[in-house]
């Protein structure tokens, strides 16, 4: 295979991984977030500002994480510095 | 194997993986927040507007991971970059 | 092997292990919401309606996931955009 | 190996495997739902109608992941597009 | 190895694995509901009937799991479409 | 190898991992229901009639799965329509 | 290697992976068994015909799969048909 | 392959797994303390101010795990040494 | 490598882990069997005789199991009677 | 590929597994720390002060680990001991 | 290599794994018992003299385990079969 | 590649991996010492002097054994004797 | 490579692998051990004499699977048979 | 390679993954130790000199396992016999 072909390759693979293990931790860690607030709502409904509030910033800082992969996955396939040096190499060819 | 074939390979076992493997978490997120919501209602009847109402923003946020992994493996199927490239070129050939 | 042979073989393997891997979580999941609110269920009878509404929400969220799965898995099968594509061409040919 | 050997082998595992690994999250997830049905039954055996038919509708909601399986495993087996195809190119060469 | 040779080990292989790996899933399914349901008796004994007969609906479909990897094993051996072909196709030769 | 040697070891080993891998699931599964049918009897002497023929219906069913792979594992030594074949050739040869 | 020797090799290690994989599951199961039994004997001392009778039914059972793997294991080492068919062959020869 | 593809490759992979692996242990800490967080405000809504300070810090500092491995993950993106060596030898060459 | 030394090779190997792998589950079934035993004699010492009798019983079917892959692990060792053969072989040259 | 090449590669590849595997305990240990002194705070208020100022301590100790990973990480990346000296001995060639 | 040194090297390889794995399960198990007994001890004193025998005689059983282990190990490297029969062969040679 | 290449080879990724494993344990140990330390804290705050000099020893112990990972780590790149003894050999050649 | 060199590598090799993985097992069980004694001394500070004597027994049982590895280990890389066999032989040669 | 490299390879390896697999149980163990030692204290403030010299004692018998393997792996780089064997008959060569 050629140079061109490698980076491709590996690029749809890492893409793929990076975003399908790196949803694991996050999806589990909301899950577990959620599910205490629905908990804590429960236990202590007059709370329920504070509750779900704190809830919405945890969330949002768990989120960060799945974002952090997503963006490397989207860097891969859409604006990957290195197909792009391999592309402008094969062009100025 | 031409470059075309490796990469369609690559395409198709990496868009099934993605989603086969990114479907773990969040499944397992939402069941648990759908379950803590189940207990928590079963316990506080009388907070069911604010528990299901905190229920469906948390299973959004965890559905979203999942639509992440979903939106990569949909972009290697029909929208892929590299397969665009390769198509492309060998049309151009 | 030929092109079309690899296509077809790693599509087989492909479609299989997605909607298989893709079971577990959901299936857990699934479980899981059923459980809970079976047990919510028999600790406040009085919310039954309550609790089943939010349950099949709950369960439609987490089949969605699984259904992801199954169409990617579908998709590889019947409606093969690189198979497709090999067909074509050696019907083109 | 020629191209229908090929295929004819990687369905029969594939077959196989997808049923096989398919069948873990849907076995341990109805059984983890009966077995909670059955200590709700012991604990409010008034509420046996109600949490008999969320039993019922929650079981059929698993069952139904390792049905998916169960077709592609199926499909797989006797209404494999790819085999077709490489069947009927045989008998038209 | 031959075409047959090959079908033949896989088909081996395979009709071993599925029931292997797919007696685990419904083995631990059907003990964890034995279990819930003998400590529901012993909790409960007045529910006696009603418990014994969800357990035995729950254990007809977690073991209906089961039997469809034994039937897909079976079919591997006794069944095999792929078998079948390539014995048509060295008698017809 | 020779076809007959390959069919000969594949199916020792697949018979041996058969009955071994499938010896877990059901072990554990009678394990655990024993251990919950005892400390049922503990808790509730007077269910012991109940009790117990409901453990022996239940580890009939979980039996039965261990059961599968025993006959699996004993039609691949004593009973292998694959051997039967090629010896039938290598005879008739 | 020749065919004997394959055959040979193959059988030894089945053989010792089968007891020994298959000595998990049971030893499992029956420790967890026995030490039901006896947190229920001390629980309930007065019920101690009962629980060691329900005991030593259940212990049985579990060892019935430990003995299906001990079963294979011996038949392999003295009674393995495919070894006796190549000592015959080779004897026959 | 030359040293240019081999290195990019190389970079691609390890980016994509850094950040993958990587975000598993912050978003399941991060879960947990968030879940904490919101079960301990329930418990004791007076504390607000100090449990959510004390929350903030602590995910701070968790996040730093995260945004290590994202900070090693963009240098090997976009400011990889050892693609500058090559890529300046090559342009030097 | 000649047969001979494939075959005490193998033997060696499977020796060493059918005892090693084997005795895993023994151990952990005997130590959790000990451990309940020695808290049920706190909990009930006036019952010593009937527990120390039931532990002992319990103990000796476990260890039954790890006998058995030491069994199996002697004959590999000293009456392998693929190596006799092939010793008995060696000799008759 | 020449040496330079190896060692580059090499050291990429261990510059991120190194802290992405490094950052597994950590993250687990500081979200454990933090969850805790979440639930202590809400138990015990009035010893906020004792509790922050050990947790401070407590996770500087952990973050400590992490440091050590991405130290060695750093010093793969820009000092890297073998890849200077491989510099030196191409320039001084 | 020479058979002599391929027994030796397996012999090595063996002897080391088969102590190494078989010291996880008696180590746990004993660990358990010992902590059992500790808290048995703390729990009821007076019946310090039955716990401590008990314990002595479920230590002396799962110690046995380890020491089949440790016995196969020694014969491995002292007193080998297989070793001995090839220094045999080699010194008559 | 030359002898010094591996060497350089292997010592980067065993430095990596040696500090990546070992810093595993210490951090969840260290989590869980401090997280119990806090929970202790809001428990009996009077004995805070007590266990914070034991949570402080007990920490240490726990890092000591990271500190041997990085010992170990740090000799590997910065004092690794075989490469310095291929270095000296190299320079006195 | 060699005879010699194999053995010294595999000897390497196995004397670290059996002392690593064999602390596993003895280092669990030894804490946990230690941890169940500490709880039991604050639980019933008077029978300290008998819980410290019962642990320092126990954990010289548990020390002493720890300590076959050890020795073990030791013999591999001091007092090695097979390469004392080998260097009488190169010796004598 | 020539021998002299491949066992330092080969005693780099095992140096590093002795400490970095070694370290994972002591570490768990001691801190687990040091765990429950901070909840006794807590619990039982007067016993505070009996629990922290029994801690002590337990974390130095916990320690020692940690210390065989650093002593095996500092003998590995720096006292290895294999090496200085090969060392030695180099230069006398």
């Amino acid at each position: 295979m050629d140079s061109m072909t490698v980076i491709a390759v590996v690029s749809i693979v890492t893409a793929g991984l990076t975003i399908a293990i790196g949803s694991l931790g996050p999806a589990f860690g909301e899950g577990r977030a959620v599910a205490t607030a629905l908990s804590a709502l429960a236990q202590q409904p007059d709370a329920a500002a504070t509750i779900t509030r704190t809830l919405f910033v945890g969330l949002a800082m768990v989120e960060s994480v799945a974002i952090y992969c997503f963006v490397v996955s989207m860097i891969l396939l859409f604006a990957n510095p290195f197909w792009n040096h391999v592309i402008a190499q094969a062009a100025g060819h």
